[in-house]
C-alpha cells in the first residue's frame, strides 16, 4: 500500500497492542453480560452486548488494517493476555458497581491508547489508519462515557420503595 | 397423522394442561405488564409484555398441535381455569417484587409439566409433538431465568443517592 | 380552506400557544435527556430521548395547521418562551425526580390546553383540525402516564443490595 | 393525568366491561381458528386467526388506557368471564356457519357498547378515551361486518361441483 | 351492524355523494399528473400522481363503509358524473396555474361536504362512519393546501435568469 | 420521440381506446369488489381488489405512454364510457357468477384489442409501445386466466356438508 | 464428520428414500398447484404452491445431510421414481377432493417414516440428522393436517346459495 | 384466452417440451449443487444452487402458461424424462469440468428450443405467451453463459503456488 | 451460445457502438447533475442523476451481453469518444435550458439507433439480444420524454413573483 | 475521559456556542419551511425540512459530546439566543429569497466556527470531537452550498411560459 | 430452574468445556480469515468470517445456558486456553491448505464433545440444555463439513492454465 | 463556502487530478468486470464490480465537492484521459493475473496522490473536503489491499486434482 517498511512496522505494532486489548476487554464485558443480576439486569446485560459486540467488531478492523499493512495479527487467546498492555480482572464474580469500575478502567487505557496511535498514524502519513482509528475511538469514548453514568449518584428509587 | 388413537388422546390430554397452564400465565403476566410501576417500570413494562407475547403464541401452537391430533383444545375462561394445573394469584395488585414471584412459582410448575410431556410425546413416538414442545420449553425457560436475575440481590443504586 | 376568517383566527392563537408550550416541553426534554445519570439512566435517556421526538413531531403538526389555516407560526427561541403559556425550569441541573416532576407539571398543563383546543374546534365546526389535536393528546397522555409511573414508589431493589 | 376523580372512575368502569368482553371475544374467535374445517377452512382460519389479533391488541390498548386513569384492568380469567356483560358460547363444538353467527353476536354488543362509551367519554371531556375508542372501534365494525358477508347466500359452487 | 335502517340510509346516501365527488377529483388529478409540462413539470407530476392516489384509497374506504351500512356504492362511471355534486372540468388541456385552480374548485367542494357529513354521522350515533370521514377530512386539507401554496405569488426566478 | 406524426397518431388513438377499456374495467372490478359476498368473499374480495389494482396501474401506463407520443389521454369519466369500445354492466348488483361472468366478457375484449396493438406497433417500428403493451398484455391474461379458473365446475363442497 | 462408515452408510440409505419420496410429492404437489379449479382454486393454488416449496427446500436439506455423510443423493428423475417407496399418481387429472386424497396418502407414508429414521439416527448417535429430520417432520405434519381439514365435511355454502 | 384450439394445442405442445427440459435441467443443477466439492466448491455451490431456482422458477411458469392455454402440464417424473428432448447425464459421480459440460450441453440445447418457441408463439398472435418466453430465454442465456465462463482457460492459480 | 459466428458480430459491432454512445451521455448527463444551478436546481439534480444511473446500467448490460455474444466491449475512455456516433457538447458549461436541449439530441440519436438494433437482433434470431434492448430503449425513451417535459413552455411563475 | 480538566473546558465551550447556533439555525429553517409558498413550495419545504432535520440531529451530537466531557449543555430557548455567536432573523415574514440569504448567512457563520473548533478540538488532542465536528461540518457544508444553488440565476422559465 | 443441584453441576461442567473450546475455535478461525491470501482468498475470507461468527454465537449460547444452570461461563483468555479440550495452532502462519486442516481437526473434537452433551443433557432429564446443543451441532457441522468439502481434491483450474 | 479563492483553487485543481484518475480506474475495472474468465470468474467478476461502484460513487462525491468549492469538474471523456496522472492499460484483453497488476498500479498511484490531498486541504484548513478524502482513501485502500491479496501465491489447489 505504498508506506514505508519502517513506518508500517511502528504502526503495525501500535496496532497489535490495541488489538489485543480490544479482545481483553472483549472478554471481560462479555463476563459482565453473562454474570450480571438484579433490579438494572436486563437493562445492563443489553448494554454490556451491544458494548462487547462494539468490541469485537473494532477488533476485527485494527486486524484487518495491520494485516493490510503487511503485519500478523496476534490472535491465539494466551498471546493476546501477553501482548495487551491492559489486565483481565480477577477470576471472581463482582458485583455489578465493581465489575463496571473495572471495565471503565480499561475503557481509560485503551482511549489513552488510541489517541497516541491516531497522532502517530497522521504523523508518518498514513491518514487511512488514523481515520479508522478516529472511528474507533469516537465509539469507544461513548461506551467508557456510558459506564461513568451508570456510576454517577442518582436514582429514582426512594429508601422507603426499597423497603417496602 | 397416522398416530395410534390411544396414543394420541394421552397427548391431547397432555397438551390441554399445558395450554391451559400457559394461558393462566398469559394473563398473569399481562396483569403485571399493566400495573408495574416505580423505578425499573419501563424496563419491566416491555420484558413482560414481551413474555406474554411469548406465552401467548405457544399456546396457539400447543391448541394448533393437539387439534391436528383430534383434540379439542380448551378455550373458555372458565375452563382455562378449571384445566390448569397452576392457579392464578390473588386479586390484589402486589408490588413488582411480589408480583415476579408469583409468575416464577407459575413458570416453574410449567417447565416441569413440558419437560415430562416432552419424554411422553418422545416414548409414544410422537417426534413432532416432542419438537414443538422443546421448542416452547426452551424459550420459557429463557424468560423464567429473567425472572430469577431480576429478583437477586444486586443494584447500581447506592444508599446514597436513594436518600438525596 | 373554506373557513370563516373569524372562526380561523380564534384556531390560529390557540394553536400557536400549544405549538409554543410544546417547544418549550422540548427543550426541557431534551436538557434531561442530556444531563440523566445513575442507575437507571440509560432506559430514562432512551425514554426522554422518545419523548422529545413526539414533541418536535407534535411541534411541526400543529405549525403546518395553523400555516394552513392562514396564520404565522411562532418560531424565533425568545417569542417562543414569551408566547408559551408554560415555562422552563430553572437553569440548575436537577436531580432525576425532580427532573420528571418538573416535566410532569408542563406535560399536565398542555394536556388541559389541548382538551380546551380540541373542543373549541370542534365546536367551531373545524374538524380536520380536532381530529390532529385528538391524535397529539393522545400520545402526549401516553408519555405523561409514562412519567408518572416513574415517580410510583416501587422498586426492585433491596436496602441490601443497595448497601452491598 | 388532570381528570377529576369522579369522572375518571365512570370511564374505568366502562372501560373495564369493554376489556372483559373484548377477552371474551378473543377466546371464542381463538376457539373456532383451531376448530374451523372443510372447503374453505384455510381462508377462515386465517381470518379468525387476524380478528382475534385484533381483539387482543384492542385489549391491551383498553387495559393501558385504564390504568393510566387509576384503574386496575380484570385480568384473572373467572373474573373476565364474570365481568363481561356477553358471555361465551356453550362447550361444543359448533359448524362453521354456527361459530360465526355465536361470534356475530358477541360482536354486536360490543359495538353497541363501544359507541355509548365513546360518547360517555367526549361528554366528560376525556378526549383521549374517545379517540382510543373510536379506534378500536372502527376495526371492530370492520371485523364485525366481514362476519356478516361470510354468512350472506351467495356462492361459486354449483350444485353439479358439489354432487361430483 | 345494529344502526337504524333509517340512520343507515342518510349515512349511505351522504356517503355516495361524497364518493362521487372523489372519483372525479381523481379522474381529474390524474389529467393534470399526465398533461402537466414545463420547469416545474416533474414536481407537480409527482404531488398530483400523490394526491390521484389519495383520491383512490379514499374512494375506496367510502365505498366500504357505505356497503357496511347496507347501501350500494356508485360504479358506472357515467353515474359517477351524474350522482357527484362537483363537475369535471372542459375537454381542453389548461395550462398548469389554470388547471390547478380547477381542481381547488373541487377540493373546496369536497371539504365542505366531509364536514357537514361528520356532523351528520356523530349526530346518528354512527362514531365509525365519523373516524373515518374525519381521517380522510385532514388528509384532504392538507392536498388542498398545498395546491394554495403552489398557486401563492413567490418565486425564486429573477426576470434576469428568466430572460437569459 | 423520432416518431412520424402520421405514426404517432395511429398508435394514439389505439391507446386512448385500451385506456377507456381498462378504465370501465376498473371500475366494474372495483364493483364487485364492494359487492362480493357469501362463503368464498373474502378470496374474491382480495383477489378483485387486486385485479382492479393492475387495471389502474396499466391505465396509468398507456396513458403516460400516449402523452409522451403527443397524445391527450381521455380523462372526464363521461368520455371513458364514451371511447370504450366495451361497456360497463347493468346497473343492479348481480350474484358473484354472473358478475366475474361479465368481468370476463371485457378482459376478453380487451386482450383480443392489446394483441392487435402490440402488432400496429411493432410494424410501425415504435418498439417502446409495443414492449409495454406486452408486459401489460401479460398480466391482463393472467387475471383473466383466474376469472376463467374460478368459474369452472369443481369444489371440495359436499351436498351434505352444505345440507348440515 | 467423525461418524463410523457402517453408521453412515445405513443413514445415508433412509435419507435417499426420504429424498425420493420428498420429490415424488413435490411434483404431485405441483401437478395439483397448477390443475386445481374451481370457487377454492385460488386458496388452494396458494397452499399447494407452499407445500410443494417446503417439500423442495426439505428434499435439499435432506439431500445436502446425505452428502455431508459420504452419500449421493438420488438425482435423475427416473431414479427418483424408482427408489421412492412411494408412488405417484395415474396420469389422469382428477377432481380437487381426489386429488388432495391422493396427497393425503404421500404425506402419511412420509411422516412413518421420517418418525422410523428420527429414531435410527439418534439411535445410531447421529444427532445432528435427527434434529433436521424432526424439523422436516415438523413441517410435514402440518401441511399434512391442512390437507385433512380442507378434507373435512363442514362449509359456508348452503344449497339455497349453491342452486342461485 | 380468446386464442383458436388449434394455435393454442401447437403452443402447449411446445411448452410442454420446454417444461420437461427444464426439470431434466432443474435435477441435473441440483445433482451437482450437491455433488461439487475441491478449492472453488463454495462458490459454484452457490452458482448452482441459483441457476437450480432459476429453472425451477421457469418450469412453473411455463407450467402455468400451458395450463391457461387449455393445456396439461406434464409432471410424473418419468414422463418428464419421457417428454424431455433433452437427456439427464449418465448416473455416476463426474469431476465439477465434467459435470459443468455436460450442463452446458442442456443448456444449448433448451436455448435453441425456446429461440423456435418464441417466434411460433409470435407468429400465431400469441404474444404474451411469447414475452413469457423471451424473459425465459434471457435468464437462460445468462446462466449458460457463466458455465462457458468457467469453463475458460484462465486462472490466477501459478503452479508454484499449487506445489507448495 | 448456439449462434453463428457472423451473425454475432454484427450484433457484437451493433452492441458496441450503443455502448459508448450511452456512455457519452452518462458523461454528459453527469456534467449537468453537478453544474446545475438556481431556482429548480435540486429537482433537477436528482433527475439528472437518476437518468445518468439508467445510463450507467444500460451500459452494464450491453457490454455483458455483447462479451457473452463473443465481442470486446470498448472501455478506453478514448475509444468511448471515437467508437460513439454522437458527440460530447462543448468544453463550456451552458445554461440549464442549454444543456438539456444537448441531452435530447444525444437520447434522440441513442433511440434510433436502439430501434434498428432491436430489429437487426430480432431478424438475426437472437431474441434475447432483442429483449434486453427493448427494455433498455423503454427506460431511454422516459427519461427523453422528461427532458422534453421540463422544456415545454408553461410554468407557474408570473412576471410579478419574479419581479417582487 | 481521561482529558484534562482545563483543555476540556476550553472544548465544552466551544460546543455550547455551536450547540446554540445550531438550534437558532434549527428554529429560522423550521420558520421558512412552513412559511415558503409559490411554484418551488413543495421542493423548498421538503430541502428545508431535511436542513433543519440535520440540525437537530448534530444539536443532539454536539450536546451529548459536550455532556461527556463534563459540561452542562445549553437548552432553555431563552439562554440558547443568548449563547448564540448568531443572530434569528426580524419577525416577519420575508419573501424566498430573502429567506434563503438569511439562512445562508448562518450557515456561513456556523461553518467557520466549526473548522476552528476542529482546529482547537486536534490541538488539544482530544481527537473524538474533532472527528465529531469533521461529521457535522461536512453534512453543514452540504446544506449550505445546496442554498447557494438554489440562489443562482439560472432557470427553466421563459419570459413567455410566465406571461402567458 | 427445577433441576437437581447435582445434575445441573455435570451439565455446567460439560457446557464449559464445549464454551472454550467454541471460543479456541473462534480465534484460531479469526488468524485465518485475516491472514488467508491468493486465488480463493475473498471466497475463503468470507466463508471464515461466517464460521467465525457462528462459533461466536455459539460461545454466548452456551455461556447463558450454563449461567441460566447456576454455573459461572469461563472467560479469561488464558482460562479459556486452559479449560479447552482442543489446543490452539501454534504460532507461525501456515498455508490455507494446512490453516484449513487444522481448523478441521478442532472441529471434529468439539463435534464429538457435543454429541456426548446432548446424550447428558437429555439423560438427565435437561431438555431444553440438549435442544440447545442439537441446534449449535447441526451448524457446526455444517460449517465442519464445507471444510472437508474445501480440502477435497477437485478443481476447474488446468496445468495448461496455471502456467500461462 | 467561507473560503479565500486561492485556496479553493489550489484543492479545486487536486480534486479535478484525483476525479480524472478514479474515473480512468473505474473504466478499466469495468473492462476486467466484463472480461474476466476461468474457475474464479464469478467472485472476480463480483469483486471488480464492487470496486468500480466503489469508484464511480467516489467520483461523484469529488465532483460534487470541487463544485461547491466554486470548480468546474472534468466529464468529457477524452478530457479526463488527458486530465489524468495515471493512464488506462493497452487496448488488448489481459490475463487475470496481468489485468489485476494493472489495476493495482493504478490504484497505488491514487492512493499516494489522495494522502497528498489530505493533508492539502487539512494545510489549508478545508476541513470538509479533508474529511471526504478520508472516507474516499480508506474505500481505495481496502479495495487495493484485497488486489494484493488475490495475487499472492497461496492456493487449495493441488496438482494433482489440475491434472484430473
Amino acid at each position: 500500500l505504498r508506506l514505508e517498511r519502517g513506518k508500517a512496522e511502528q504502526i503495525v505494532e501500535a496496532l497489535n497492542a490495541d488489538l489485543a486489548s480490544t479482545y481483553v476487554l472483549y472478554h471481560q464485558l462479555k463476563k459482565h453480560h453473562w454474570n450480571v443480576e438484579g433490579a438494572e439486569f436486563r437493562d445492563l446485560h443489553v448494554f454490556l452486548g451491544e458494548a462487547a459486540d462494539h468490541a469485537e467488531e473494532a477488533a476485527d478492523e485494527l486486524a484487518e488494517r495491520l494485516q493490510a499493512l503487511g503485519g500478523t495479527p496476534v490472535s491465539n487467546p494466551v498471546n493476546i493476555a501477553e501482548t495487551a498492555p491492559v489486565e483481565f480482572e480477577g477470576d471472581d464474580v463482582y458485583d455489578v458497581r465493581t465489575s463496571l469500575e473495572h471495565d471503565l478502567a480499561i475503557f481509560g487505557d485503551n482511549i489513552e491508547s488510541l489517541r497516541e496511535h491516531v497522532e502517530l498514524a497522521a504523523d508518518l502519513g498514513d491518514h487511512a489508519t488514523a481515520e479508522i482509528l478516529r472511528e474507533v475511538l469516537v465509539q469507544v469514548e461513548e461506551d467508557a462515557h456510558h459506564v461513568e453514568h451508570y456510576l454517577e449518584d442518582d436514582t429514582l428509587v426512594t429508601p422507603e420503595a426499597a423497603e417496602k
